[in-house]
């Protein structure tokens, strides 16, 4: 058949998805692909490789003119960083599974490719073995991508299948996750819905050409869910999720954010249990496309890492067509959102903040609103993130437009219940 | 960004998709493909694209040394294998949306890809906008894919979904598919299975190497499901589904057949409803992988057209490596299946071929089995398709071994029983 570059790889990584990289390859001759060295922090452990593989001086990879190709499974995203914008400089094309590394460095990451004309890909560093950003970069134009909806967050979607299917609390259901080897223990990144955000930075990118700074989108993790919420949760037939989201408004800008949000039992991503992942990309084209699949752990991540290098061969390049071919979209700001709040108590509600609120329920000790507010307040304000307050989403939760008498109608009744 | 080569394209077929195409390729330049010609069958009707496009004349596209591509989306599967056949002889690549050409001709388009080095890619003819092809190629390697499970035909679900949701019978089901375009005036293609098997032909070269002729393969469509048996899998808690399955056993060869099939209601393919397809993926390496979305329709194609002319760019290829790089796996043959029966008269099922009958009601004027057969005895008799019988799989339907002694003493309960 077709003859393919011979991929010779320098591997950065030694741990579960590298050690199951180097067997698969092994096992795989007619990839054309061989790792020709490994680095690794230190030789403190034996490893299930040949002595003579491993080295720690990472430029005796970076600097070989043999190896074209690294790929870089590490956890430290600057030393990350520093391995892989070297590479591309070196005339390297790089395969990368560090998500952190690519959001936070995306500018410069973006410039590097353009400036190398190297290839860097890393399908693997978001949804592991769901190919979310090679679809995303080859089957829907700019102008047909309606909406993205996704859990990209294994453990944290863990968590709250637990609270919700088990009637178990926070932080049984967070032991149970970090026994089942579903989270750190150090649970924040995923927890406080940082490992969400940086994924949906570089997504956000393949998808419409937006580059932000993650702590430029607005987002949180499920910290603060209360027992309360997810029995609000079923009584309505919903559950709750961590949600990231994307979509474009009328004006052609993009609402985007990550937060819990509640799903109705037919949406397609109550649809995702436990661990796994699922996208749901809705496009003028191909209508509403699901995608689901586990999005963590050492054999899906190796499976993505595999295909990046499987498509070195033919030269493939992400092209950013949403960024560099078309008008790129802008991050929306000026739109609102409908939410749901939970507190102890309702002197820590800044009421007056809320365009309207719609429903109010003291039960319990616990009280919770339903409210529209302005996205900018959210993103700007920190008190729904203080005091044992627990926000979260309403399905379909975007309102691209408040009319003003319909504001000052509904304030007047805020003003004589609350 | 990186160059592309520059795709002139020459059309065959201006239908729906055809048109779909035409306009997208002019509105997406960065893609820098062209359609030089447009060959249609005959000037009869207006067409929204210049005149001066199109000819009758198919030589026009096949001897024009500057047209690099050729896209077929044309309805007749003979003239369109004349037509990709003489474009690869002629040194271009190609795009195909006929599944039924490429089921039915697929080991001589496999030995013209190999002779001619150039690359047929076909994306669209099997799920449409769910990439299922380009993900068996490029993510699941040989050793490590355990099953695919699919729903490859929407008209059948479609119908399937009527009868089930509204309890509505099959003639009605299917007169409301075709009023809302979902099946052709004339069915039979799809309602019989013909549709699906040709799908599943060239789904499993690039899953398993497999390359036999359609009609080799056991299929059957959904033509004699009865209200019974819709009523029977409500009772159980299922639905039934018109079941595209491949599935690996311990032998190294791979079962494989299109047949209905019971599916619980938590299985991912129940989640699979109307007009639309599903793919369950079991890996080794990545688990279970679900994908879901519309399989037919101009747009859903069109979609899928428009991102193998993507891949052209760039000179991607099918590898076809479980055929050319592996073992191709053999299609199994010594295997059994658990079936569910209904039908009229006892008198037209012929027991003995059982290994063993383990369910037996009669109701109404309607009657069930439940039983094990061997895959051969369904592959080649013929008792099952008549007499307004009904034939429907178990979940998890395959069995690879079965006691003899098991069969004995079954058999003797069977003796005393019916």
């Amino acid at each position: 058949m077709a003859t393919h570059k011979k991929l010779t790889i320098g591997l950065f990584g030694f741990g579960v998805v590298g050690e199951g990289l180097y067997k698969v390859l092994q096992q795989t001759p007619s990839l054309n692909a061989s790792i020709k060295r490994i680095c690794i922090k230190n030789y403190g452990k034996k490893r299930n490789a040949p002595a003579s593989l491993f080295t720690t001086d990472k430029n005796e990879l970076l600097n070989d003119h043999d190896i074209n190709v690294i790929v870089e499974v590490i956890d430290d995203a600057n030393a990350a960083f520093e391995i892989v914008s070297t590479a591309l400089q070196n005339g390297k094309d790089v395969v990368s599974a560090s998500k952190k590394m690519i959001a936070t460095n995306l500018k410069e990451l973006l410039q590097l490719q353009k400036q190398t004309g190297k290839s860097l890909l890393y399908e693997s560093a978001a949804c592991a073995s769901i190919p979310v950003i090679r679809n995303l970069e080859e089957y829907y134009d700019n102008d047909l991508l309606h909406s993205i909806k996704a859990i990209v967050n294994g453990s944290t979607n863990f968590i709250l299948t637990k609270i919700f299917e088990e009637g178990i609390d926070f932080n049984t259901a967070l032991l149970q996750a970090q026994q089942a080897g579903f989270a750190e223990s150090d649970p924040t990144l995923d927890i406080e819905g940082y490992d969400a955000i940086n994924k949906w930075t570089f997504l956000l990118t393949h998808a419409y050409g937006i580059t932000e700074n993650p702590e430029n989108l607005l987002f949180n993790g499920i910290q603060f869910i209360h027992a309360t919420d997810s029995e609000t949760a079923a009584a309505r037939k919903q559950e709750i999720k961590l949600v990231a989201q994307a979509q474009k408004l009328k004006n052609g800008e993009v609402a985007a954010f990550v937060l819990p949000q509640f799903v109705k039992q037919e949406d397609h991503l109550a649809f995702v249990k436990n661990e796994y992942n699922g996208v749901v990309i809705e496009s003028g084209f191909a209508d509403k496309q699901f995608f689901y699949g586990k999005g963590a752990g050492s054999f899906p991540t190796a499976s993505a890492v595999l295909s990046d290098i499987a498509a070195l061969r033919y030269g493939y390049k992400y092209e950013y067509k949403k960024l560099y071919h078309h008008q790129p979209h802008q991050l929306a700001k000026d739109f609102f959102l409908k939410v749901y709040l939970s507190f102890d108590d309702i002197n820590s509600i800044p009421k007056e903040e809320f365009e309207w609120i719609e429903e109010w329920h003291a039960q319990k000790e616990r009280k919770y609103l339903i409210g529209v507010i302005a996205y900018q307040k959210l993103k700007n304000q920190t008190w729904w993130r203080e005091n044992g307050t627990s926000l979260i989403l309403l399905p379909d939760p975007i309102i691209e437009e408040v009319a003003s008498q319909n504001i000052k109608k509904r304030s007047l009744e805020l003003a004589g219940v609350l």
